[in-house]
């Protein structure tokens, strides 16, 4: 820290992400990438579009837009494209709330909310999760506060019923709802239909995951027109060529390929759910994950020592070191080759110690 | 404007790029790109590196830091790099600038400094040019104030000697002083090596320009590495996987192909001295751009009403309906065959009229 950063950040505490090793790691399952590459027309249209980047991108996103908005059956103005679906997040942090409005989220969900909240000097109210990690709608209804859900929510892969959201939109008319859906493609049902009865909803969504483009940046938030308009004026108060053309070009590609990314889909939540079966069977106990990665917890072994022992076998998962996560780890869901690989190296470990 | 936009941003006024026509343009000169492609490295690696979309990218953006490092002659902890160079400016405000801390800049220069100031709430003290459009650097000498220029300015093309930089960053030592050179390369002479010595020195520039990657979004600071730490915790405050794989890599083989864009620049320098003379010929009044762009006058036609008729004839230039600007054009230096295009349009427009 110099002395001249901002009194404002004194209690800056940056997001740690998940790590990307640069050698060492034969089977990386600790950043929930897909495991399969971007359909052969995102290769393509990105390798056309490299010869027109002298130019600067489309700084309203419209092909992009467009796209999304016939995939969600929604308006082109119900549509924001991002940097990274964190972005989306940042926007709407900058865009909704302030130091007298706190948003509320739960205690055990994506650590980059309460990161948000210290950058911009947003008071967190944190909502602890039941034992199971279920969360306690009534917390939330009626609330009078700005809400924040993971749907379905990490680390723990847990899935929200949409009639929920809706309950919990409908009864705090005055405040944002903020519906994080990035895994939203693994098994959840999306609340974007929701967008056009309530005004107060906005949903954001990322090609990182499903759509096989964590590298590329592309992110989304889908919502009633004057929200986008809000979220827009920020965006041109912060980066008008926030997409770049190669991201504009890849996501508007993977648009037209849907089918590969389903049939992706259907495969990993196939091998979620074997996966999960042979962990259950090694003793592990499971929450009912309807994301790309299990959230898995071995009665007799704590999570930061199978963590670490993965890791000495090439084998990276991510860990979670506060009270409630310590237990668990949080494994990617990846080829049946990497898993089957994930399930010996357990097996040796919880079997062998 | 939604009823649920934060109470700080009624007065938010968001920037307004140059346009970026779908159709009906023939010769754009309005945003100050690249007549030139991206190198054929460039072209290359952006196809192969499509290839590892699934992945994230390298968050702490090793290679192209390196690279930069390289190129500059500092250390890697002295680069920081980001989603465009409006992103660069976004995080120096997020980090030193706020609202008990005014930050200086001149009446005319890039359109989007007082915008930052809105979004983020810092008070602008706005410095008036000369007449003649140059730098009164005595007013900034132990002014106490964070200051930021544009060097060379924009839409001026001014060029202020690293030596004034040198002196107002020395006289105010608990102040940023923050030099945007994204038009640096067509003549100017950074003021990088500088952070060696003043700690309160920030450089930010851009590949938008002299490296024809305005379509790839890549900016990066150099400054004192304590600087380039609060930088980062900011980053990692907003979204730590900023710069996409593509951009990295497009950003890296640029590096690579310096005598490329060297040439490039050299031709755009040559071609905008050409270009300059003709206007002259035609009766215009020109500053001593260093930039990548003419800024230019004409004592009889108002620059609206030229702006207009270029327009008519599919020839977009920049125009900035402010007092002080409403007289001139910002024309981007383009190929000779466009320049050509331009002064005769021109010279029909004003001996026609």
């Amino acid at each position: 820290m110099s002395r001249f950063l901002s009194s404002r950040h004194k209690d800056l505490k940056p997001y740690v992400p998940g790590e990307q090793p640069r050698e060492g790691v034969l089977i990386k399952l600790n950043t929930n990438e897909s495991p399969y590459p971007p359909s052969p027309g995102v290769l393509a249209r990105v390798a056309e579009e490299a010869g027109k980047l002298r130019l600067y991108p489309d700084p309203e996103a419209r092909g992009l837009r467009e796209k999304l908005a016939a995939r969600f059956g929604v308006g082109v103005e119900n549509v924001l494209v991002t940097n990274g679906s964190d972005e989306a997040l940042a926007f709407a942090y900058m865009a909704f709330f302030d130091a007298n409005t706190p948003v509320a989220f739960p205690d055990v969900t994506y650590g980059f909310y309460p990161v948000f909240c210290r950058v911009f000097g947003v008071p967190a109210e944190i909502m602890p999760l039941r034992e199971d990690f279920s969360v306690r709608v009534e917390d939330y209804i009626g609330i009078g506060r700005h809400v924040i859900l993971a749907n379905p929510n990490a680390p723990t892969g847990l899935f929200l019923p949409v009639e929920e959201i809706r309950r919990i939109a409908e009864s705090n008319p005055d405040n944002i709802v903020l519906v994080d859906e990035a895994y939203i493609d693994f098994g959840g049902e999306s609340a974007v239909p929701l967008i056009r009865q309530y005004e107060n909803l906005l949903v954001v969504g990322t090609f990182s995951k499903s759509r096989s483009l964590a590298g590329g940046r592309i992110g989304y938030i889908v919502a009633p027109a004057p929200l986008i308009q809000d979220l827009d004026a920020v965006r041109n108060s912060f980066n008008p060529y926030n997409v770049s053309r190669l991201a504009l070009a890849a996501g508007e590609a993977a648009l037209e390929d849907q089918a590969y990314y389903d049939a992706n889909c259907r495969e990993i939540i196939r091998i979620r759910e074997e996966t999960a079966e042979k962990l259950r069977s090694l003793g592990f106990v499971l929450t009912d994950s309807k994301a790309n990665f299990l959230f898995a917890r071995h009665p007799k072994r704590p999570g930061g020592e199978l963590h670490k022992a993965l890791r000495e076998r090439g084998i990276l998962v991510r860990w979670f070191n506060q009270p409630r996560t310590a237990d668990y780890l949080r494994i990617t869901v990846g080829t049946p080759a990497q898993m089957d690989a994930l399930v010996e190296a357990l097996r040796s470990l919880i079997e062998g110690g």
